[in-house]
């Protein structure tokens, strides 16, 4: 089972450290990870998609709040909540080409940010089955580079 | 000043742990970082922000490559590259403060992705300066959460 672990911690060095070295010393299965800023500077919220059993869920959790700069730990998984990935990625797109992969581009709603004489490099948004489809679309015309930034998770108002 | 370094990585449990352990024991000042999946399922891409002198810089590569989990890594800083940046923030937003909300969003082309009587979810991709800006104007009507992605990078095209 596929858990999205939300954590508030104190932007403090060594917090992130902390935390996936605990995580990886109980040989966690960790998919993605997103680090970002919040609207406090003395906080940053971390996004962690863990796989495992309901144990590993309690265990994560119970290790994450025991660790001091982790003011708040929740799984967002079963609670109604809005999931995005987002994606960079390069594909081949010879003149001849650019058309085809423009379609696509539309279908999923994504956006070209760049155009070489061989190449397109497209940002797409969105929940991760969408980011996925959006790879496979693009498998045909020759993927040279891929970035995501994992998963980030907010739950939905009352 | 600022680094956004790329390091393609083998996905393998404690290689996040090795790699943050490694810029915690030195103190370096990591902005944001994004781990997520490759076109390879055997690899993963951390995106780092690093804040620090030329020296810095110079250390953490060195550190990186000395890694042997880490195929590659390197600082995108310097070449033409293309950064983005993804957002979920929670604003206060009572029916009479909506379209004040909805007309920041068109401006930013953000979306709205979920509403309750009280707030709205907006989703909002692009370079770091165009998130803070948006921030910024939600201020105002209140930010309940918010949560970034942290910086992803890629050069351009030759």
């Amino acid at each position: 089972m596929r858990h999205v672990i939300s954590a508030l911690v104190q932007n403090v060095p060594g917090v992130l450290s902390h935390i996936s070295g605990m995580l990886a010393s109980r040989g966690y299965n960790i998919d993605s990870l997103a680090v970002g800023e919040t609207e406090d500077r003395q906080l940053s919220r971390m996004t962690y998609v863990v796989v495992g059993d309901e144990k590993v869920r309690e265990q994560v959790l119970k290790q994450l709040r025991k660790i001091v700069t982790v003011v708040r730990a929740e799984d967002l998984t079963d609670k109604n909540h809005v999931e995005r990935d987002l994606m960079l990625i390069k594909v081949e797109a010879l003149p001849g080409a650019r058309s085809k992969v423009l379609e696509m581009v539309n279908i999923f709603r994504a956006q070209v940010v760049d155009v070489s004489d061989t190449s397109m490099m497209i940002e797409v948004s969105g929940k991760e089955a969408k980011l996925e489809g959006f790879v496979d679309t693009m498998r045909p015309f020759g993927i040279i580079e891929l970035v995501r930034s994992g998963i980030i998770a907010m739950p939905r108002g009352e």
